[in-house]
């Protein structure tokens, strides 16, 4: 498993509909992704300049909505993550 | 519900005027969209260097003005919303 | 009526002259927008690191020189506000 | 008269010559700015983030020299003075 | 050997499959360079403000994944390291 | 004489030779600008977040050189004096 | 001799190899200017913003590798020597 370093997070990003509203079926190439997901890991969090960590405000099994494009792709055997720093989670989903 | 994390929130953006003043009625796209809003939910607020988190100066229910084009949106169901850094909130509109 | 956030205060702008020195009266598209003003309303103030709050050095009545095309400008009715930084005005005008 | 903000100061330049060393009587628009002036008003000065203010180095009188293209420029009534971050301000100039 | 200076870290790269999935062996250049590696070397650590300095949260002997295109190669004998500053450092690879 | 204000210095800069190693004599405008010099005066220092200011460390009759490039030139009579910010100041020639 | 001043040290760059490995012999322009050298004078270090100086890493002696095309170059009689930040040295090179 991945160990996130400081302020970060590793996000499972949600699969995208495969199908339209109006009921088409897209081809990977077609699809936009998503900028929703699940947090399966998080770091230590952010140092400040006093010599604190201060926590992430989110935890393992959030599901969570982030800034488009933010972040890096890591690829572990099949599956692909997003590492994100923490400032990119704009917020949690509550059910 | 979305919960915004940080020094976030969340706005329901004010719906425009579907009538120009001269009568005439504006279709979606020739529509600008509103800079106010009201506030639905509130982050924590900002963390300062020394540990402290300082809540926002907006509560839930708050009519707001905000800087034009901040923020990101992100839809829930039917609606969209608009997450806000509180710095990009410009003014309070009190009745 | 407004009330700005933060470190902004609320501007009513002081009319341009109707007529050049020489007395040709100017259109609304020659004339330049003045950047003097009077404070019509104060926020709470400038968020120091520490966690205080520093009011701004302007309070509500003063006439002031700012920086030109500063701030936002946001409409109520009739009115045109200008919603500017504390950082961005230049002076005091005393009588 | 024009009290300024924070860490400004209130300049006003020193005329340039009329006439170059060769002689030659120069037009308004062939003068440089000068780059020189007389402080005729100074601000509360710099603000920390401690909450402290530190007053400027200079107080109304002195004669200095100030970076060129810093500030901005005010009329008022038949006067033009210019408004500058004490930080632009090089040297005194004493006698 | 090579001691790094402050928040830096020095990195054995991982080498590349020579052959790609569908079993093509790959030229030199046609091998885009991995991102992940192993930490041979790590810095005193990050000098904060008040004077004290943070040890990094990587050890010798992490596998670490770091950004893309971050840092700088040098070459030791035959071999090519990499050093990264901290912040740089992705993620932990656990076994 | 000029005074330079906080963490500034004034630089009499030193003249370049007037003919290159095989002889030539040169011309003011091929003469590239030298960036050594002596130090004729020092401003009071940094100051710093905490309020309290940080000596320069050069003192007047300091040879130095400095960033090529750096600093305003001003003129003061016959004489042209540079003044830089002490961070331009790359080291002491200490004979 | 020139004593650097803050957080600088004076580097002498090491020669490069005169002859490639395969045995050409390389022209002055040919030649691509070394990242290692050895620190033959240190500054007194980086000033915190509390007032306090840390001491660089380096000490004169080491020999060091440096980010490619940092710093300054400066000719003292036959010699040139190369003036970096401390931040600018990536590792010491130990024996």
């Amino acid at each position: 498993m991945l160990k996130p370093l400081g302020n970060r997070v590793i996000i499972e990003r949600k699969e995208q509909e495969e199908t339209t509203k109006s009921g088409i079926v897209l081809t990977d190439s077609a699809k936009e992704k998503s900028n929703e997901g699940v947090v399966v890991a998080v770091g230590s969090g952010r140092l400040l300049d006093n010599g604190e960590t201060v926590a992430p405000e989110v935890k393992e099994g959030d599901s969570v909505v982030f800034q488009e494009y933010a972040g890096s792709e890591i690829k572990r055997g099949e599956e692909t993550y997003l590492i994100l720093n923490v400032e990119d989670i704009l917020a949690i989903i509550e059910k």
